[in-house]
């Protein structure tokens, strides 16, 4: 295999993150990856696209994405558009042989997502859908906890993801509050998120039973046909209970993804507005010892995943760079034929998170808990 | 009026507390509450229950509960027992024409708290729920910021009681894991304080739905017939949601009853692990300031409530001084015939709580998201 | 010995907190202690002094503290007066044989608190200076990892006393503000906790040097001749470094007695502000555990010091609660006759801080490091 | 002007900082600063170095250092080595009239620093020492409140800087342990970026008054002649007290630059391993509002120092992308001519630094509270 050649679809937000990860992979980690940051693709072929993308370090820039897809030179799509382009571009892209990595939430509905699997599934290539929170290292740290036994048997995930961007009642209605484009609102664009984390670290749930609320309905720009918040609770495969919950109402909350697991033997809890620290409690688990309590770990020790690699213990890494964790992943998996899973998420991963929360959606409109089967391809 | 007798049935964990409190209240409030702590009674007529009346600060001791509901002498009875005594001691002492607080869950069942709400209405006795989370300062300084409109309008609850006292498998069957004598678990006995808090602070729900788990089932002493945990999502009269959650299976959680509210002007945020905080954010209230976040407020100023009867700012009182706010207000209003509610819990409040209660079991049961009607007298 | 009868000099902000610790000592604590609070000293004999001394629950009251002092049936003489009155009164309870507990500081200057323990030396009266945060339970299961060698060799020790109750320059000349009354400002009033809990937990200085400084000299009432806050240095016997600080011109802190101690095994926090918590980080002490950090040890279990005598784990006590534990050890002391050190400070304790504030007015004023030298008697 | 070639001396953990923060200033902020990583400068020109050189994003690697400045088409040098070669590399660089950033301490003494200092007055180029600390966003709003009055008078700076890394007795004696190479210990390594805080905030000291130790004299590979630890207290300029200090001897504490300012209007504390965050307390500045306190601000509205071109609030940065800010500062100030400082620390404050350090070493040798001069060029 030569270079890797990358072409990434959308420069908004995500498509900066993603293009600030490639330029960076290279620079901190010990990698053969070779690669090269190919084609910045946005809407319109502009004097302003150009610039972005040799701002972001892209070779060319280019406004046709299947044009994009369809070149023979292009190795690995980059998939960093709104969600209803979602499927077109995946299922062009696993038709050209090329390697995919697609944000989340996959598709818009589980029936969506299910075809973009589908789509992917027997050709060989490698998908992968960007549930980045799974490369932080303080996360990374928790899954190790947990896969070690640690923790012991597990009993209560509840993972939360607010924000506080939309509460203006005058902020207008942006694609994200758009249903035929985002597919849905907090629940699949954050809540998605916590579903991931939680099938990530305790498993998959076996039943789910929601209520979600647009508090806001009209908006200049229209009516909103998203839900602005959601509460569910869950049941999982092992026994587990707990609760599924975002909300872009939450004032002072500015990017809070949230979890607390409970196991028999240890709790831990993650807060992305601290995203380098853990907190760890062992109860007493080291006996005689009187001073046991929930343990702030700052998790930047040569020893934590991933942290050879950056600063010395205590010059904490940004938001940023756990992108580089996940690109690094994608491209090793595809360099040296590895598997995504488990610690990345697969399309099939990213179906599984849409047939949950479509499960939410049900639950709400029927006021009944949602038992929830996993269909394969 | 002249002196009020008070009658304390119950030295256990509650019976401690409440007498600490009837001892404390006159030493730190300027009060003409003029009560004396006539008779502590207990099951048995032994040497050590008098020792503990005496200890407790309490003239007499008796075993009788009857004989003591029915002293002339006494006007007010404070019922401390299991939940299971809670309907005949109320009944009894409602008909003999005595003022009643009750410790919580009023009833172990919606029906029975009917009947013991039923037992007092219209006697003119004053009854009182023990829901003493309403009289922490800083749970009262919540409620003014939200009843004078600081925090806008509603949209979300999120309450939750976590401890940790049984994950042992080898815990024995005690009598709050025994359905007939507890009537439920976490659900009754932690999640009835996050229920009335919803209420106290938000309004009243019209929908929830939940489940319940045991995960210990067999223990020593017999087979546990009660939820060690649960979880629920709520829908208030106001259009807001949110959660319940209580568990006994939160490793490290020692006695966490946290809330957090999101309003439209405002967020709040309670855990009584440390009990004189407040967190609160006004989000970007003060305009042309870049200092805006979550403020940890010290509840401890002379203007806070029930802070100038006690000491310097800084100077923090501790989890059983607030049992000393909640009788002086029962004593209070008896004393001069004021209203229990709003701000103290009356046995409609507690056969609210109740009804929401018995809605979670129901959807439980049902898998069915349960609306609630509350019934009157 | 029969019953001791305590008299308590002083009914302002300590008289009212031991007042309370003496009513509840023995409601908490399994005790044979067999004491009355006899009488209640104020300036004057006023109704209102009587009325202050039912309410505080002693049998008397009295104006005149040479008659109390003197009373043959007095047995404890509890000194909760401004500083200025330590001296004439300890030399008088001393002469008459009655055993002593005198507020902090001792005397205004090492040479009236060398006096002060002169006057006891030798009599046997049992003497305690009131250092009360030498019975907080944190701060007890500090020691006790100190003693036990938990934190190995001692580095550091960083203590502060900050408050923010001067800071209005409109704020009047109090007595505490009058060095003729009070002796000196932060430094003797806060800064002498920090110097008696660094010699309580890691040893006795042997230098200091500081600077002190009065921000805002005149005030309404007159001019300030103490100072608003101090900064030292300490150099402690063990080899130890470290600092001494106190103001009154911190900002947002309440009453926040802070310290920090490095050990070779082990560093510990302590913050008043959080009475009931203890920061402990332990290292690696744990080999192959990857989640270490500052734990947060909510001080509340029954392992824990004094605290099988409160509540369950969780429910947090109260400052007042602290006096509890001192008054109980120093009335166990008279009672069994067992030695008043080392968990509490003797007269002895009282005068070596004392020696240390002087020597660091001393720096102040010369410029120059003071070797401290302690008298004996 | 036409493109700036940049020349960086030093690929340790320095080197790898800056040549992160050239790659990457271009890429986030709009600006026009046309410059190229035109070599990298180490010890020998080895294969690796070269690697290296690669991997950093430079475009040549040199193993001569004296030749390195001495290219013509060299416009900045960036010295990121030992203390000890900060003197003759400067005064080559300055000679050849090149631009300098040089890594701080300046120089290992007063007299040094004054004379790199001198080295460059003058000449007209650029100068800056590289206390990196002065660009992180929560440190410039602290500044900016500072500057605008907001925090009132200066009454007290506490800073601090403690790490843990040679604790272990048998950590060998590396260089920074040398005093011919380093200069000093904690003092100059970790104190320095302390002293510079407190300038850049509070103003000029006048005075100190500090102690050092050196714990673990003996260690693999010879005796260590710095300082461990150091311990002072401080006189400013506008009558402020407060203290230094720096240890490398606080277990757990892995990289903590902390201090605290309080004014007569508000109270500011910076902790770097939370390095985003500001907490702040203005009072009761706000009246009428019953919830004041210590806010935590999360630093990253766009509103805030440099966020605008980051990420959405509530995503933070991490511990390099502050010398993004630096080197964008170095770089604009060369590119539009303007003055390095305030916000930059030019070699005049870089010596003022070393001037205050060897005070403190004075007093620590006398005794003798040190008065200090500032020398001119």
């Amino acid at each position: 295999m030569g270079e890797l050649n990358v072409a990434l679809i959308g420069h908004q937000f995500m498509g900066k993150a993603h293009s600030n990860a490639y330029r960076q992979v290279g620079r901190f980690f010990e990698t053969n990856l070779k690669f090269r940051m190919k084609v910045l693709c946005g809407k319109a072929c502009t004097e302003e696209l150009e610039a972005t993308a040799q701002k972001f370090g892209w070779e060319e820039s280019d406004c046709e994405w299947e044009r994009v897809i369809d070149r023979k030179d292009i190795d690995v799509v980059d998939i960093s558009t709104p969600g209803y382009l979602h499927h077109p571009m995946v299922i062009r892209a696993a038709k050209a042989g090329k390697h995919i990595i697609c944000e989340k939430p996959l598709g818009r509905t589980a029936d969506e997502a299910h075809e973009i699997w589908k789509g992917v599934a027997g050709t060989g290539v490698k998908h992968m859908t960007a549930y980045n929170y799974r490369f932080y290292p303080a996360i990374c740290l928790a899954k190790e906890m947990i896969d070690s036994g640690e923790l012991g048997e597990i009993y209560h995930f509840r993972g939360r993801y607010h924000q506080e961007w939309i509460m203006d009642p005058q902020f207008p209605k942006v694609w994200r509050l758009d249903k035929s484009v985002a597919g849905s609102g907090a629940l699949g664009d954050l809540g998605a998120h916590v579903i991931d984390q939680s099938r990530y670290l305790v498993g998959d749930p076996v039943a789910v039973n929601g209520v979600l609320r647009t508090f806001i309905k009209e908006r200049p720009g229209g009516t909103v046909d998203v839900d602005d918040a959601f509460e569910a609770t869950v049941e999982f495969e092992n026994g587990a209970i707990g609760t599924y919950e975002a909300t872009r109402f939450a004032l002072g909350r500015k990017n809070q993804m949230r979890w607390e697991i409970n196991g028999s033997k240890g709790t831990l809890l993650f807060d992305s507005e601290r995203q380098n620290e853990l907190l760890v409690n062992m109860g007493n688990s080291t006996p005689g010892e009187h001073a046991q309590g929930f343990r702030t770990v700052l998790v930047s020790e040569a020893y934590h995943p991933y942290w050879q690699h950056w600063w010395p213990h205590g010059h904490m890494i940004g938001w940023e760079d756990n992108f580089v964790h996940e690109l690094l992943h994608l491209l090793t998996c595809i360099r040296e034929d590895k598997p995504i899973g488990p610690r990345g998420a697969t399309f099939e991963d990213g179906y599984r998170c849409a047939e949950i929360c479509d499960a939410i959606v049900r639950s709400h409109e029927t006021g009944r808990r949602q038992e929830i089967e996993y269909r394969t391809v």
